[in-house]
């Protein structure tokens, strides 16, 4: 049970958390913050947050756990706001898509790591942003990745550890770099491939008829490419040696399918798509 | 209304359209026929199908509408099976992916075309395949593509284009050639990016992990790598031409997005994401 919650940054991730520690009762008092006063009032009109402060370093005041809802790029920024602000027994934690990057904005920020600090990440999400997106039950069932490190308190990761749970989440530990690598191949580079598609189409000539002639399959493919523009250049930038490095994979890969079609090669192609449909139907489930 | 139709090879698609129309009083009769009796017999018991022949050439003795739906590399098998029990007067359509190579499938199998043959291409499915996932609602407000040739008659293309019309889809003419370049760029290419992707994850190690935490944007993302490889197969081989001028655009953007990481220009990455979110939300829908 948290007595104060404050989140900054009051968006779909962060909305959702609020909305889903209030329906079962976990969370006494929410307070938000962010830079955009109208998005505050709309949060408190829709019952998500009790109150807002804009101000971060009030907004932090007397709070047990400060979760950093912002975008990659701003963090460093949020937690220099902050860090006066925070008392020592205070959790701090973050949603953010990369870790190492977050890691390395709080220590910027505060000149060490504090032992409240609990990097964190709903593996969760649609391709919708703002808080009117938000809803309770987009953690059910899904999980959160935590990163402690060495300089976090177990208080401080228990507290976050169950702050999820009580979110609907399935909570797992990983460290920063594995988090970073795991994200970067089933996240960050399926981004890549449909905002480049959808953008290799719409730059092509006739694109109304392009786009005219996508069938369900297309639909289903692209609509990652509709998500936060501005989250994604941050993510990229945030985790761009992971991603990078899974792009260079890709690439290779995809070179691999097209010299077999060069090739007429239909043994190579049958076998990559064979042991393709295997992993899927394995692994992931509808 | 037909009177008979001939279905040869009665998969997903095949099975759908003679749903589909059976269920609107479209069509008298349906004969089926594959290499597959059991198969055929599944198709009699699920009423997709009245009655069926092992022969090719019997089964289409008599009807009024042939329809190819057998991968794209058995097209030229099954045509050489049925030219000589062809009349003049049956109008022959198809439903493959590619419409070159089935033009020259059918031009290689009869030593021309006949006026009756009418390429066709029905711009849906699911990553399901058999006639057990058959549906009469398949086509239900999805396009179907019609390429007729120089040789068609005006009369044919009308009979396929009134039996698709039945069948809940909106028919368009295109030619061969557009019709494959559209269908590379919004079907062939998202496949082989899906299915490029799943195998690149599948042979990395602590694959288990890695589709652990596929998010649902991947498992959407994924879903078109659940197709039928051997069909995919087929479409690479036989629509190779415009898939690989497609691949080596995409391969050219893709590189741009990882040239922007390398150099963190998030203002050609933020360009980028925001016109394909455009696109995404201009264009396709759902």
């Amino acid at each position: 049970m948290i007595d104060r919650l404050c989140i900054i940054g009051v968006g779909l991730i962060g909305g959702s958390l609020a909305l889903a520690l209030r329906r079962v009762g976990y969370v006494n008092e929410v307070i938000g913050t962010s830079r955009n006063q109208d998005h505050l009032q709309r949060a408190v009109d829709l019952r998500v947050i009790d109150r807002f402060e804009m101000n971060a370093a009030c907004a932090v005041d007397g709070a047990d756990i400060v979760v950093l809802g912002v975008p990659l790029g701003a963090m460093q920024q949020v937690c220099e706001q902050i860090k006066d602000a925070l008392r020592e027994g205070t959790v701090l934690t973050d949603v953010g898509s990369s870790k190492a990057s977050v890691v390395a904005a709080v220590r910027a920020a505060f000149g060490r790591l504090p032992m409240g600090f609990v990097p964190g990440h709903p593996i969760a999400g649609t391709e919708k942003s703002g808080v009117e997106a938000a809803f309770a039950e987009l953690f059910q069932n899904k999980r959160t990745i935590l990163t402690p490190l060495e300089s976090t308190s177990e208080q401080a990761c228990q507290a976050v550890h169950d702050m999820w749970a009580a979110a609907g989440s399935i909570v797992e530990i990983s460290s920063v770099d594995h988090h970073d690598q795991v994200l970067a191949a089933t996240s960050h580079l399926p981004h890549m491939l449909a905002f480049g598609l959808v953008d290799s189409l719409a730059r092509m000539g006739e694109h109304d008829e392009i786009f005219r002639y996508a069938a369900g399959g297309f639909r289903d493919f692209t609509r990652i490419a509709s998500s936060d523009p501005l989250m994604w250049r941050d993510i990229c930038v945030a985790n761009r040696r992971a991603l990078l490095s899974m792009m260079a994979r890709f690439r290779a890969d995809l070179d691999i399918i097209a010299e077999a079609i060069e090739n007429e090669d239909g043994e190579v192609l049958l076998e990559i798509f064979t042991r393709a449909k295997q992993a899927r139907d394995t692994y992931v489930i509808g």
